[in-house]
């Protein structure tokens, strides 16, 4: 069985959400044991993980230095993720797997997702990024182009677009890689965003994309039989927040969607999530599951967790 | 025929050095037009890079946000310099494919590169990285572990190890891909620098690798037919800067290592790269090439460029 397993960005940071090298190499060691017992289930898998709090600091440094080191694009700080993420995933992995006496090889790709210049999300900036900043700090980077929000007492924050993903285009090399029998790191951070210029020629561009919605077309291109989102919460929740809140089980897509329109799942965090799961079902005709990392093994079994499945 | 190209960090910078996003772009053009050409020739190409002034501008931005934001050591900064110019690079390659209207699919790797940690070099740094600095800040680092050395009016400068590369961890990634058709780019910096501890698990490790030598073990894994070094000369020169200087044209290994020995190649530019080749040449019976980037396809025909060949 295939299995794409998305992590969440704070799956690699401490408890605290602080993102210190160590911390971020802690975490990714307790997020491997999880994924190294479900590839001694004999599953392959597939991995993607978030890097919103990584992408985070390197922003903040950006910043910081501009005036004496070039700053790069958004699109570069999410390939410097691919880059440091995918390196502790690989040593994470290898180590737990090794402990388990499990012989398999991992391997980390640089991955680029496709999105449409045209797309409305370059409109209007939506997805908040990076640490708060004054007024008047903000205000200077409005006047160089970027799009900023004032959220209250932390102060102003920015926004950047996160357009649709379209198509993974390294997608097959993740494939060729899962059919020789490796576990691939792939497509962190949903993917280095990219658009096609009127020529055809591809070129980075400054956006995010949804890690979750960028797992789903992934999953699909590598013929994933599961996908699994693995998240903080172990299941997803009717009516969360109140008295009569309850976890979502099994549940066809119909009815997941559904709920989804009833205004179940919070727009920034459950929300894409949920959708990210539904596209891939109705795509592949295979469940979707969304449950904490500790319960992956169980989750992929169908034993726990928000399990999606086609409709009937 | 395949063949291993590795560039300078140096082609990925501006004329005058400079590192901006954009120098980098464009100069990853001017590289993968020549890579392109070869590639058009019929040869499969493995492709690796330097990351030196990358890097360096990652140090700068460590250093100067160092109280707001945690720096990352010196192998997450290659893991980052890997992301992001494996991501240039295929963009930039593609690019030149599809003018040349070549149907060839490119792939960057994450890739790590395992040294001893036992290895001499750990006790007695000798390579320069990052920028120039006042005494006073030196004094201060120096006090945190890290080793500086005064180099005249420009100031002082930190020297990190640069051990000796023994086993390319993910070369099987990269054979693998090749062997399925795609052009690889892959151990940029020499790979990233990890040690095995103890009980046999990696690590990271604050150490830079000759990106020469971790080519000719790169190209010896992946049982290249040729391994080209691409610099700014169009050949390794005997009595560099005298007046009977002379460019080197074809030449037994045999007699490389004697002119090596002769002290004809200065020990932080054409040393390592003839040092490199001649490890390749050696190990593999295959020829090896220095030659400039623009000379890339006549030099694997053996036309142009120095062209070290077994002994006889």
């Amino acid at each position: 069985m295939r299995v794409l397993v998305a992590l969440g960005g704070n799956a690699m940071t401490g408890p605290d959400g602080s993102a210190r090298p160590e911390d971020q190499i802690a975490a990714a060691e307790v997020a491997m044991a999880s994924v190294a017992d479900l590839v001694a289930e004999g599953a392959d898998v597939v991995l993607t993980h978030g890097n919103g709090p990584q992408v985070g600091n390197l922003l903040v440094k950006n910043e910081i230095s501009a005036n004496v080191v070039p700053p790069v694009p958004l699109d570069w700080c999410g390939a410097q993720t691919q880059g440091t993420l995918g390196f502790i995933l690989l040593n994470a992995l290898e180590r737990a797997l090794v402990s388990r006496g499990v012989q398999r090889q991992a391997a980390a790709v640089v991955t680029r997702t496709l999105v449409d210049r045209h797309d409305s999300a370059f409109d209007e900036p939506t997805k908040p990024i990076g640490r708060y900043l004054s007024r008047a700090d903000a205000e200077v980077l409005m006047q160089h182009g970027q799009t900023f929000e004032e959220r209250g007492a932390k102060g102003w924050r920015r926004l950047v677009a996160s357009p649709q993903p379209l198509e993974i285009l390294d997608a097959g090399v993740v494939a060729t890689l899962a059919d020789c029998g490796y576990l691939v790191v792939a497509n962190g951070g949903g993917g280095i965003p990219v658009v096609r210029g009127d020529d055809g020629t591809l070129h980075g561009v400054e956006a995010v994309i949804d890690k979750d919605l960028g797992a789903a077309l992934l999953a699909r291109c590598v013929a994933a039989d599961r996908l699994l989102i693995a998240t903080d919460v172990d299941a997803a929740i009717l009516r969360y927040g109140k008295p009569d809140a309850e976890p979502i089980a099994e549940v066809t897509v119909d009815t997941m969607r559904k709920y989804a329109e009833e205004g179940h799942f919070a727009r920034g965090s459950m929300g894409p999530k949920v959708e990210a799961i539904c596209r891939f079902v109705e795509a592949s005709g295979k469940p979707g599951v969304i449950t904490s990392l500790t319960n992956i093994v169980p989750g992929v079994r169908g034993e726990t967790g928000t399990i999606v499945v086609p409709r009937s």
